[in-house]
């Protein structure tokens, strides 16, 4: 509805509210979505941001804010509210601005509101998309939080050697970009892994790894947790290096599973490191750098084979070849 | 009894043998005492070490020595033989040497078995006591590889900054600096701690350390493990680091408990490292430069003054006022 005079566009805006608190498996009766409207305008002098929203990302750590805020979380986590409207990553394109360094028009990524429109108040934490021949909803994924937590984890807390043995867990938002179906044959046959399982398939992990990697292993991404670090911790090489960002196989339990295997960190010499995307911030420039000319070698090669192959005319997200 | 012509001296050798493995608390029966003899004359052109052994290390990670062999255990661990002496770190004195840098006459310490006169068969791995200004019994503790230990983990693993909140258990050997009696007293009091407390008498662990650390942990220094290491999840700061050079709450039970509350890692980016003195040989010049002097201020100012003040005549170790 167009406004007339002093009277401003109202538009309807959707909005997907988080209910209460979940225990056990998030179900969708734990969001509802309401149909109310909102002004596009920006009241005078405000120094927010009025965007659309193009794309939103569900990201597993979004699941430990479905909990009452932790003390322990500190300033890495602030949880949702029951009744108020989800956050989260996502792409928007900019309708009105009053901060100096965002204009109409442009694209930006980070956090926003599961809703159409949304009013950013805290514009300085949102990003500018400057590299535009990708597509956008890679900037709910490779190209912003889940691909600078990859990129930071392994280059920077593991620091890789030549010759070593790595084991990634695809689970959680890092490791988006093999997605889901295929994802053990597309990382072994199409994206040059040597070997690739499904963890959640396999009996005994400590067996399973041990066939997969013989030799033990240097380097581990972790963001699984709970037996899957209990196996990989029987597998470590001496001065090996777990880089963790999450433990997903433990958001939907109350009460965590023990890891038995600690001493292993003495045995094996193990340097675990936790850590968080938001202090590797300042290296999002140098991440780019080196992600979007893999990227672009990737489209050129090994995707549009698979695809091809795969028989399927739009298997890569957000690109039909 | 005294050797003639070609037949050599022959002398009484009591030896303590490693009976079986050992499972849960180690009984005084696990052991037994052989009185048997020994030829105090080394084999023509042997290039092993004679020795007289002065005294005798009981460290926590024998404990681990008296289970069947862990594949895990790596370079780190050879568990003991049954049947076999008991062997372990030690001082000696030197009867006789086919190595040319070791002397009739000097001192050393290192590996060595638990009976009055040992052959050193790789006498490289001993090394010769240059201070002896010292009672010889701390070349089984603060000046060798217990201090080594405590010297890497907290300098070289953690790199403490001013400011920082640490938490040191003192079990195992590398604070029995703080020996046993008056334990926790001695360390407030006398040694200048901040805060000391018996962990095993805490009813709830997380509580105490809230209580004694009411702005969190920055370094915990870790070699208790189980329910300790929990506990010190829950209260750590960001950025914190824990070195890791064992467990011992674990060594005594078959299954180690399940330490829960990891995600502490994630949320507060802590770095865990294990650690073996090993890695750290190459640095125990530099550490005996450090401690010598801080042991001497020690016995000149704290010590004495606490052993007047406890109406002992020779409460420090080795030493009578």
């Amino acid at each position: 509805m167009a406004g007339s005079g002093e009277q401003e566009a109202l538009v309807g805006n959707k909005q997907v509210i988080f209910k209460d608190f979940v225990s056990g498996f998030p179900k969708e009766s734990d969001m509802f979505v309401t149909n109310g409207t909102v002004k596009l305008k920006l009241p005078e002098g405000s120094r927010a941001v009025l965007v659309k929203n193009l794309y939103l990302s569900c990201d597993p750590y979004m699941r430990n804010l479905m909990k009452p805020q932790d003390a322990n979380y500190g300033s890495l986590f602030t949880c949702y509210t029951p009744g108020s409207p989800v956050s989260g990553s996502g792409v928007a394109k900019v309708l009105e601005s009053g901060h100096p360094d965002i204009k109409e028009g442009d694209l930006v990524w980070g956090v926003t509101t599961w809703e159409e429109y949304s009013v950013i108040k805290a514009p300085e934490t949102l990003t500018k998309i400057r590299h535009t021949d990708v597509p956008f909803s890679y900037y709910t994924g490779i190209l912003v939080v889940p691909g600078l937590t990859a990129y930071a984890g392994f280059y920077e807390v593991c620091s890789p050697k030549k010759g070593e043995y790595v084991c990634v867990l695809c689970s959680g938002c890092c490791w988006s970009a093999c997605w889901a179906i295929h994802k053990v044959d597309l990382l072994k046959n199409k994206l040059g892994f040597d070997e690739a399982f499904n963890y959640k398939e396999e009996h005994d992990l400590n067996e399973a790894l041990k066939r997969y990697f013989p030799e033990g292993i240097d380097i581990y991404f972790e963001n699984v947790g709970g037996k899957m670090l209990d196996a990989v911790l029987l597998n470590m090489r001496i001065h090996g290096r777990i880089a963790v960002c999450g433990m997903i196989s433990q958001y939907n339990i109350d009460k965590p599973e023990g890891v038995s295997n600690l001493m292993n960190i003495v045995y094996k010499r193990v340097r675990v490191e936790g850590f968080a995307v938001l202090d590797y911030l300042h290296q999002y420039s140098k991440f780019l750098d080196t992600v979007i000319p893999l990227h672009q070698r990737w489209k050129d090669n090994i995707c549009r084979g698979y695809c091809r192959g795969s028989g399927e005319r739009s298997c890569c997200p957000g690109r039909t070849l």
